[in-house]
């Protein structure tokens, strides 16, 4: 039986860290086994934000797949490719945006968000506002059966299936409907307990040494209300609590938990224990990561392959869908 | 010296007809004679207003360049290409998009006419109110530096300058900023009365036989005030009048002029000496268009040379924007 396919893209806007890994890579890596995956770098809608300063972009790109390659996703069996390098996305995303009504784009709910979160940029453009359509070409144009995204992804996916359906509806069935296809993913907070972001300085880097993690991991709030040591705290709302769950067994959570509470272990104790599993963990990503880093012609080669498969199958998908609205 | 280069194109929406000739045709063949020209087929375009019904787009492409041809548009002195068969313009347009503010399109000021005048299409869409951005990407992708346009054309060609400005101030100097290149065009109303157009059913076509030119003339709205043979009429506002100063000489027009005044020429005679004149001018150009008709390979030359060579340029404008733009 042939496998389904899914496509999914991720901005080169910085290097990556643990929130990118849980959030997604984690979830690309095992969609590898069941799926035929296309996993894109998506600098041109890193524009859509980044434009005033894209020289972060071209930075970025190589950094990011390194990334990618090191935590394991596989070429070629899976298909890594730059977006730009298919010119046949910005063709699809013109026609699809014949036929979209601006209402749709208007009440895509991350719209307005995105415009408050990122208040210091001026991303009024008819760009930013049309980034669901582009992202709809970038999905429709393999004719993807999957697209694996976060909860407050759906409804761009939703506005790629309507996009798509009606293509399907005012010419001829061309393209399959994409399901999102969702994955639970732990929550990642930064250092300081809000959303783990590079822009807010406190991330833990795939590519950071052992000694910053070290250093990283000293500097993390925790429980705000324990001031001494000897206080009782309060593991729920501890963030070295939640890297725990995830570096620590099964016994040394439980012991962590009774013991913060019961004020028997202390924060600086806590994060000496935690540190070396988050650096364990680190060691093989950084090991392979090393290893691409001094063989960029490896990583040339990876995109080289990517891009010519990529750019075959949306070629043919794009004369499809010229030829069904007959331009 | 090298001559300046323009670009104009046209939506193909159907039959050329003496509003086409007179409002830009007749500009194009001029324009030949000093500039560089690049005229093309504007299909993308076309679908902003025509994706629910895109198959009148494909059917008037040859139509509408045999018209050109006809009128005396040269190729290969000029470049004639289909829009789309230069997908590097889709390219363009996605990039401008993000560097093109939403204000800067909602006040184009034909964007809310156009709303008004076509409601009985849905034309809320995202490429409706993009379609500025795509008429910069076909202009400024070719660096031209003069556009032939009607005088409600010219904010269009201003906001092509304000994009262009735009993205030289953000990256760096790459596209030089086109000028509006106006002509006087006399004015041109259809058979009834009201701008000539297709959709109004009042156009004599530039295709039009003799004997159907006849009957249009003679069923031409003339001043509604004249309803009696020995009526005064007034030729100021007369259709078939404003007619005669193209196609009828000097003296006969200062003779009608003065005879319809006087009520001692009649509407039915007036346009009996009008006829004969427009099959006149219309002649030749049938003439070859029958020509064009009958060796559609003629036609398939002219654009598969016209898009080879807009494509090369358009290829190395591009690139030199993508490495500006760092992407």
């Amino acid at each position: 039986m042939e496998r389904k396919r899914i496509v999914s893209g991720m901005r080169p806007t910085g290097k990556l860290h643990l929130g990118h890994y849980y959030g997604a890579l984690q979830n690309w890596v095992r969609l590898q086994e069941e799926y035929e995956c296309f996993y894109f770098v998506a600098d041109w809608h890193a524009l859509t934000t980044e434009y005033a300063n894209p020289g972060i972009i071209k930075e970025s790109i190589y950094d990011m797949v390194i990334d990618w390659l090191s935590v394991g996703i596989m070429s070629p069996e899976s298909t890594v490719f730059i977006q730009s390098s298919v010119p046949e996305h910005a063709e699809l995303h013109l026609m699809l945006s014949m036929i979209t009504p601006l209402a749709w784009l208007e009440r895509n709910p991350t719209y307005k968000e995105q415009q408050q979160e990122l208040r210091e940029k001026d991303i009024h453009t008819h760009g930013f506002l049309g980034y669901p359509v582009l992202q709809a070409a970038d999905i429709i144009i393999y004719k993807a059966h999957k697209v694996p995204v976060g909860v407050d992804q759906v409804p761009h996916v939703e506005l790629t299936r309507e996009i798509a359906r009606r293509f399907n509806f005012l010419y001829q069935e061309t393209f399959p409907l994409p399901e999102p296809l969702l994955a639970e993913t732990p929550k990642i907070l930064g250092l300081d307990g809000r959303k783990m972001s590079k822009s807010y300085n406190n991330a833990i880097f795939l590519s950071d040494p052992p000694e910053v993690v070290d250093k990283k991991v000293a500097e993390m709030f925790t429980d705000p209300q324990r001031v001494r040591r000897r206080d009782p705290g309060n593991p729920d709302i501890c963030n070295v609590f939640s890297l725990h769950k995830l570096y620590s067994d099964v016994d040394d959570v439980e012991m962590i938990d009774h013991d913060c509470r019961t004020g028997k272990i202390g924060c600086v104790e806590c994060k000496k224990m935690l540190s070396p599993r988050v650096i364990e963990f680190l060691a093989p990503i950084r090991g392979r990561r090393m290893d691409y880093v001094n063989h960029r012609d490896a990583i040339e080669e990876v995109l080289a392959h990517g891009n010519k498969h990529a750019r075959a199958i949306a070629k043919e998908n794009l004369r499809e869908a010229r030829e069904a609205m007959g331009v």
